[in-house]
């Protein structure tokens, strides 16, 4: 009877994981639609085709390579043991009951919770190219960094190495997955420059997006996907003291996005005297991001806060930067 | 070990608690291209502001002033009391355990499914004003919508006032959520007149929907959002009996769209002629309304007929609504 | 306790299998998408209409006919026998914990599952016959199809006829479901022939796609519900074993729409120099048929070569069957 507890644990969280990561795969569409929304429509069909493949090439290596790159058996810290290929997630019912529920999920359904995060921080990589790096040469790039650059610097964190040791905190990967992601962005960015057209004879074109409701609908996906990234992070459920921590994940992420909305409309209402659609999708991904780092620990009014100046920063990053480019 | 099923089952609830509040969000998204679909394509841009706006008001409302008017720690039956901010929601485990498992779920997974129905109550009226309304006064009313009428209303029956003392019955929100949502909307057409160039010189202008692939889309995410919504006001899934009503539920309330769709589309054949796309989505829409007010009474026979009573009182409603205006 | 242990694995499979039926039901709203996006713009409302309506048909007729001809009480192994209505699920508690939890989740989350997966086998007959059948004749198929047709051969396997008996194995439906579906488009194709103008004067006329961020929302709307499809097949989750298999099929169902997409990439490079994103979503889809009929027994490095074997057939179905057109 005790063995059958114990069971209904592990089969709780093991389906709790892949809930929740199926959550994060939806984040997939999400990014393919917001970017496919804010692209010029004749670019339209190369930024999808570049979704739907960074996604397939980071699910395929990250098997291959990335994720025992990623939780070596050992490693010095900075550069970590390798050892290929997938394990037969063949966990069997003894070890589970004999450890004592120390065991809680089954590998498998962390596997498929981490794959989906690489192709996250990929996503971001696509949004910030767009319009700007050749297909192939982005694919390149796509395998060497869901194969290598993501699982080496989330080994650094989450794999037990130098980060880890030293203290670092990372709740659900606003380092480990957007920072990753946003630092190769921007080295692409310096190395691509702006899209041709985007500054021109020391005047700044806004380049509106050709399909403001693909924008939005990609928004509301990662908003709805961004439950299971941060609220699969807490890695478990089944007990009061864990099942209390995912609800607060859930309401803090929430109050997050829906303060770097508030934020950013009444912003972008003092600044250009409207209220502004895209500033307020860019303050909802904005709230989200920010609260990435530690959706646990902050009361939720405290985390709209957080969302919010998120959603500020971001409105004042578009200003700063387009100033910065004069 | 005692203590251990208790808070298995607690966590499990809490669990679908927050799956079903993450499908009830998701919500949002299908009004928001519903509406994106259904208006012209000048007014695009307004709509979906106003849908990602609206959501985000009513998180930062709902937890700042309407959940604790809502279910107040005591009230006269009409005003409740008010006692600003969220709790912590640190329930710890001793509780639960001590309690012999009635408190049952995470207050905080409770506040995340409220907070996305008051969204849904404010998307109705963004659907009917839509295309008559500044948006500055729409953000205000939502201020107050979401703030104040909604939780004082919804605190006469969900909160304990008096109309839950009279024995009102409302399963999943059919009065708490839609009729709210509706009498404001209604309201608000009733102060704002006819979309302009809708009923001139004595004629009727269909004002046709711009884009009907947001329009199904939106349909499709509602009528999926929906399982969460009546499936989760069941409020319980941890025995047999709640899973038995939890799954009569998901069954009836798939049945109830199902049809209204079909006598939706059966009835716009008698009537005009041909399949017609928009009266059977708004059958869908109409069946799953009718029938949220008790999804865990009628057999899915009986729930199917139901929605297909929905689904004819909403192409009979635009008939004679139409007819009235001229 | 004993009892409420049973319970609660009861709740937990119960709840397990409603999720999955959910994320089933979404696709339907992948298909309409896909569908749409591939259509001639002119064709869209009529797609769409055909969608909605034949998911709608299909929960109807299932619930009245289909269900029950498909899980009869007995048969000859080749005519089931038939008994109309529903049953009313009243399952009790005392049935199940007196079982010693061998009756394992409610009767109707079964039902709730199948009849989503009886849209998915017509959907199919929808994307195959579009643009070339009449609404109205779609429509009385529909209601033939999914209330005799697809129960009568479900019954074959799944309610314990004649195949099931021989020892045929379909794991999530590629016979029952996909290759149900592909036979009656098939037939309906050869009846109807190809789309006016897509062979003429010798001359095959590629149809492009009107809408291609529609067709890849709709392809990653898939892709997410497919996880429910195959994760839900396994009918289980409550205990280590259980757990074990549908993380397996989890990460196999992802692997092999990778695998896919790569390969129709690469395949489509070699044979007309580009990537083509038509071709890599047509990959992804083949990458999940061909999964579909056994999730389970591959490792999923194998999943993504059965998937990318599933993606280079759907490119070369494409280029023989125009070729032998001409």
């Amino acid at each position: 009877m005790e063995g059958q507890v114990i069971e209904l644990a592990y089969a709780l969280d093991t389906f709790y994981f892949l809930v929740m990561g199926a959550f994060v795969m939806w984040m997939a569409a999400g990014f393919s639609m917001l970017e496919a929304g804010l692209v010029r429509s004749k670019s339209t069909v190369e930024i999808l085709t570049k979704n739907i493949a960074l996604y397939s090439i980071a699910s395929i290596m990250y098997m291959l390579v990335g994720y025992n790159l990623m939780y070596p058996a050992e490693g010095d810290g900075v550069i970590p043991a390798v050892n290929f290929f997938l394990g037969s997630g063949d966990n069997v019912a003894a070890d589970v009951v004999a450890s004592g529920g120390d065991v809680y999920y089954s590998g498998l359904s962390d596997f498929f919770f981490q794959v989906v995060f690489v192709a996250t921080a990929m996503s971001i990589v696509s949004g910030a190219v767009a319009e700007r790096m050749k297909l192939s040469s982005f694919l390149l790039f796509c395998v060497v960094m869901t194969g290598l650059i993501y699982p080496i610097q989330g080994y650094w964190k989450w794999g037990g190495g130098f980060l880890d040791a030293a203290g670092f905190s990372d709740f659900a990967g606003s380092g480990v997955v957007h920072l990753c992601g946003a630092a190769a962005a921007l080295a692409g960015v310096l190395l691509l420059g702006a899209r041709k057209g985007k500054y021109e004879n020391g005047k700044i074109n806004a380049i509106p997006g050709a399909n403001m409701p693909l924008a939005t609908l990609g928004t509301f996906i990662l908003w709805l996907g961004w439950f299971g990234f941060n609220g699969g992070s807490e890695l478990m459920v089944s007990n009061v003291g864990e099942a209390n921590a995912v609800a607060l994940v859930f309401v803090n992420t929430n109050a997050a996005a829906a303060g770097g909305v508030v934020a950013a409309l009444i912003f972008s209402k003092i600044l250009f005297g409207k209220y502004d659609l895209s500033m307020s999708l860019n303050g909802a991904i904005g709230g989200l991001v920010s609260i990435t780092a530690e959706p646990l620990a902050p009361t939720p009014e405290l985390a709209a806060i957080i969302g919010a100046i998120g959603g500020i920063l971001v409105v004042l990053s578009i200003i700063v930067l387009d100033k910065s480019k004069n």
